[in-house]
């Protein structure tokens, strides 16, 4: 089934690591001169300022604070780097509460050689470590399963139905997914898994892009929606049916993208949502 | 559970493309030389030689001549694409044969920014207009998953779950599935789907690399056993449990194993297959 189209820019927000060039003021400033009423915080462009102070500038701008990546990374192969791991959880549980931002988003994190149910168990340990820190936050814990090219070092959740089955573990209001298209189109569960979903409103975020044809580089050479193989008008249907109707957060890591005027690039982000998402 | 060491190389099997480098009178010299008891022949290797003649050749020099890579590349935008490709996998047929082969290793084929569910038709319509020509050459066909970043445009056919709903769907003899610890490694259903395979001996190939961290190339940064995070040895205790006392196949893409000296790098997987498999 086809969704709506995106007729207005109402619900597009954006990374900030999209636009890794700005830093946040710039970027804040850029998405409310072309309208963009949505922001994702990336950790990174908290460096040396004060979460709060931040989160008030954003919405004193106007702008939305939708969500902060990332937090995650539990697995460690020892005891000290699994507590190290929790610590800064809470702290990014607490930068997303400063910043105002209902979700944090979960990359959960691997360990190269250790097998991946050993890094799931220690992912399900982690997060019920900082339940209690979320829910005094009143921050909700996105699971982000990760494409599997990246299950050696950066999630042994790599699919949809992991995620789910982690949430199902977990049992617990404040955690529930985030559906990328980037790492998740080729899946033939994905309609199954995302309408398993809907069950518990745990669909907490929905990241667009696209994947290119060749795609040349693992991690930085994602493209703009239309731009290459995804179905995102279908998959963002599937993700309506299943009763999220939140932000469109345009992800895009892209050496290509990063390289060219960020200006023209925000507005050709506009054009891919409203034409290709 | 571990399975028996590898204490000889009586089951080791080098794909042509691992030693890229040399030709296929070179490669057959030096693999006998190096005791290397089986190879498997990529069809570029073929390229202005009489394939009857190169098996000939093959098993006169002592080797076993244990599959052809590759057939397969169904899916196609019109019926003439279709077409062709099944022309060209009658001919993979009838050169596995030829070589005196068992097996053509099928790498179904994907088109880009066409839904996943109407490659797999046109895969499995593909696969069911060579059967014929199969049996009566006495080749079987082994659906090889390819891993999900090569879902637009090398395979619609992603885990080794939907290659066993493939082969039920197809319900042929003459039908299997190789399994690639390479592609496969990451998915939580892989010892379930290998034990699937053991019902109708459907396991027909199986090969191994490493997958390296970080990988560096998406197609040609495939790592020797041992040297990466998948755990080669409980895959193939699985494969084996699964009744596959076959070939031990290496396959191996790398443009760093290819600059280096093709001997010492023959020696190093005789190395790997003998500690790391």
């Amino acid at each position: 089934m086809t969704p709506s189209p995106l007729n207005d820019l109402s619900r597009l927000c954006v990374h900030t690591i999209t636009t890794k060039p700005w830093p946040i003021e710039e970027a804040s400033e850029r998405y409310v001169a072309a309208g963009v009423p949505g922001i994702t915080v990336w950790r990174q462009w908290l460096e040396g300022r004060e979460p709060a102070a931040v989160g008030r500038q954003l919405q004193a701008a106007g702008l939305e604070v939708v969500s902060v990546a990332r937090g995650g990374f539990f697995p460690a192969p020892d005891r000290a780097g699994r507590n190290a791991a929790i610590d800064d959880n809470r702290r990014a549980i607490d930068e997303t509460a400063a910043l105002g931002a209902p979700v944090l988003v979960l990359v959960c994190g691997a360990v190269p050689g250790q097998p991946l149910s050993v890094s799931r168990d220690q992912i399900a340990d982690g997060i019920a470590a900082v339940l209690d820190q979320a829910k005094a936050c009143n921050v909700k814990l996105a699971i982000e399963p990760l494409h599997p090219m990246y299950a050696d070092s950066r999630s042994a959740i790599n699919t949809l139905g992991q995620a789910n089955d982690m949430c199902d573990r977990l049992a617990d209001a404040q955690v529930g997914v985030a559906v990328d298209v980037y790492h998740l189109w080729w899946d033939p569960n994905l309609e199954a898994e995302i309408a398993r979903c809907s069950r518990d409103s745990r669909l907490l975020a929905f990241h667009v892009s696209d994947w290119r044809t060749p795609t040349e580089d693992l991690l930085n050479d994602r493209g703009l929606m239309g731009e290459g193989c995804i179905d995102v008008p279908q998959i963002r249907g599937w993700v309506e049916q299943a009763g999220f109707h939140g932000f469109v957060e345009v992800e895009i890591f892209s050496h290509r993208y990063w390289a060219m005027d960020q200006g023209q690039f925000l507005e050709d982000i506009k054009q891919a949502y409203l034409n290709h998402t």
